[in-house]
């Protein structure tokens, strides 16, 4: 096990109703919000209305950014953080999933900055300041409602890049799993993947000695191939939601990860994808994850693997490449069995534009502590998982 | 799964030489501190030199509070809380186990009430306000350096209560698994049953729905069953001794009650045999948790027994009181193999005092959530403790 520092400040009030909490929260930071969210849906499920009572019971005044997309765009952040400071807010309050919030947590910190946003991803700048953000959380998926990172896209570079400071921490989360009622089928299972996958990058590292960390993102992605299908199948299942949700916190909040060396190749990796094509997250980890694992099977990684396929699946092989193999089959008919695409070919990616991607995704050195992967690496596996064959690949091998 | 609140707001530095931090962590609160801590056993292993020396190379003054014993006094904590107001302290530092730093907590508590610390366990007087506590752990077991919570005996009265507030969560926690590598056999054993009775008294719950926090739980449990008996074979094996103590913390931070109906009978009942003997808490609970289980199998509890005989024992048996019985067989010997007593009356309790402490631990009403506990049920589970037989109660079954 490695050193490591860990501080987790934010407050989570988590439950049905919890909003009831939201006046209190706002009301410890002052009393002028920008409210962000993304499409209508916070409209049509009511939740805008409740949240705008709030403001008006608790004598809150507000501004609004509406309109944040999926991979949020620096344009976005720009326009929040340009209210931020022509109105004086003293907090930024996301409602909504991912996206949104990780859009807030930026404009928070480009409130309190002179310069441009974008700078906080090209290293030009680092944050140093931010307005308090807290959310209202309606997806399980990222995460990003009790951890300090944003990603962010910027269409006119083509990038998505990451970028994270102890100062974006969400101040309070409010998690309610009933906002998750309505989310989509294929958003249910795309945010099911998206949690399992930041399982995944801090699970898979070469830090021996982390039992406790191993088994715990072992019981959490036992809780999500539990619970994903369940909520599929009957939405406003209160007890499915509620185990995603929380899961969803507890995977990427730092404890998972603490003590280890975590990989993040397949993020690198589908950041690079999600940069050119709008691609739902969770859907181009999910094309990618089993490829990403078959391509990293070696004897080196076996065990680790076959540790996998025997505490998850419940693989009963004593051979570690076999039992390996096996585990890869399990979350490919996994992913499969919640309708998510199997290959980026389905998806609309160009077969032309793999090399740029896996090159892009280079650029810095190589990706992953797991296995190290170079430019010829992540351009096989990007092209094996434009193929899609991975259940002949596991059967050829 | 239930409504729930969590936030922990205490800062973990982890690892081998992590003291280095200590001066930068306690100057965030001033340069007066009361230094609590036990017996001799942090001057014989150097630490005590090296946190003077800390404390003189970054201008701290302190005064000192030594002698602290396990199941800490009351009167320990009113010497403190004197020391603290004479000195104008700004921060009370705990260095050792859960013992000093739950002493620590009402000392910092006591520093800012004008009354007697006791007040706050007889629900006299609530915690209010408190100086800011820090901590240097040396041996895996209570999670205080990481919880609101504290015990303390009252010789005069014979009472040992607990209390808690949000004030009292250590600002800072330094954890070094290489400080336990003193720890005694005796202790280490009973260290990793007190973290396995933190796990045990929120995984055995009424609350259903909480598949996530029942993993969670299980994976704490492996790895107390997979480290005790290497950290008691080998005193200075770094990754046993850090999984158990970073363990030690996650078991009692409010991850796993959260969201769930939490029992603490064990803990309870334990209390009060702590209260009249001098009996290392942990030793008291590896006695009593597998009497309870056994008491508490019923049909209705059987199928959560089970299922932690299933997932922590990999008990292959199919009906569920024969698994349950199997688990509790293999917790009692699991005890057993790290040399603990297996009954009451091995430890120098007497029986003519069993039924006084069935009537102290119920006299604010029935124990227990998992299932409810009265008089008469704490008394058969003390006899029956007391008896030790078992490995007999199982077979006769």
């Amino acid at each position: 096990m490695l050193n490591f520092n860990i501080h987790v400040p934010t407050r989570i009030r988590f439950g049905r109703g919890k909003i009831a909490d939201l006046g209190e929260e706002i009301l410890n930071y002052g009393d002028k919000v920008l409210l962000v969210y993304g499409g209508g849906s916070i409209k049509r499920s009511g939740l805008y209305d409740q949240v705008l009572q709030i403001f008006q019971d608790n004598g809150i005044d507000h501004v609004e950014l509406s309109g944040v997309q999926p991979n949020p765009k620096i344009s976005s952040v720009r326009q929040g953080a340009a209210l931020c400071k022509e109105h004086d807010v003293q907090l930024v309050l996301a409602v909504g999933g991912g996206s949104t919030i990780d859009c807030a947590k930026i404009i928070a910190a480009g409130a309190r900055y002179d310069g441009d946003a974008w700078d906080f991803f090209t290293c030009k700048a680092r944050i140093s300041d931010a307005l308090p953000v807290g959310t209202v959380l309606t997806l399980a998926a990222t995460g990003s409602e009790m951890n300090p990172n944003a990603v962010i896209n910027n269409d006119d570079t083509e990038q998505k890049l990451g970028t994270g400071s102890p100062l974006l921490y969400p101040r309070f989360s409010i998690l309610d799993p009933e906002y998750s009622f309505t989310v989509s089928p294929e958003q249910t299972a795309a945010g099911t993947v998206d949690i399992m996958s930041h399982i995944f990058e801090q699970y898979f590292s070469p830090t021996p000695g982390t039992l406790v960390q191993n088994r715990l993102a072992e019981a959490m992605l036992k809780t999500c191939i539990h619970y994903g299908p369940i909520a599929l199948a009957q939405p406003d299942n209160y007890e499915a939601r509620a185990n995603l949700m929380w899961t969803s916190s507890l995977a990427l909040n730092g404890i998972l990860g603490a003590g280890k060396r975590t990989d993040w190749a397949t993020h690198d990796i589908e950041h690079e994808i999600s940069a050119l094509y709008d691609v739902t997250h969770g859907l181009g980890l999910a094309i990618l994850i089993p490829y990403w694992m078959h391509y990293v099977l070696d004897e080196q990684t076996a065990p680790r693997l076959a540790e996998y396929a025997r505490n998850v699946w419940e693989i009963d092989e004593s051979e570690d490449i076999a039992a390996a193999r096996a585990g890869i089959r399990k979350t490919a008919e996994f992913f499969k069995s919640m309708n998510l695409a199997g290959s980026l070919s389905e998806i609309g990616v160009e077969a032309e534009r793999l090399a740029e991607m896996a090159e892009k995704a280079t650029s810095q050195g190589p990706l992953g502590a797991f296995r190290k992967l170079e430019y010829q690496d992540v351009l096989n596996i990007l092209q094996a998982a434009y193929d899609g064959n991975i259940f002949d690949a596991l059967k050829n091998a």
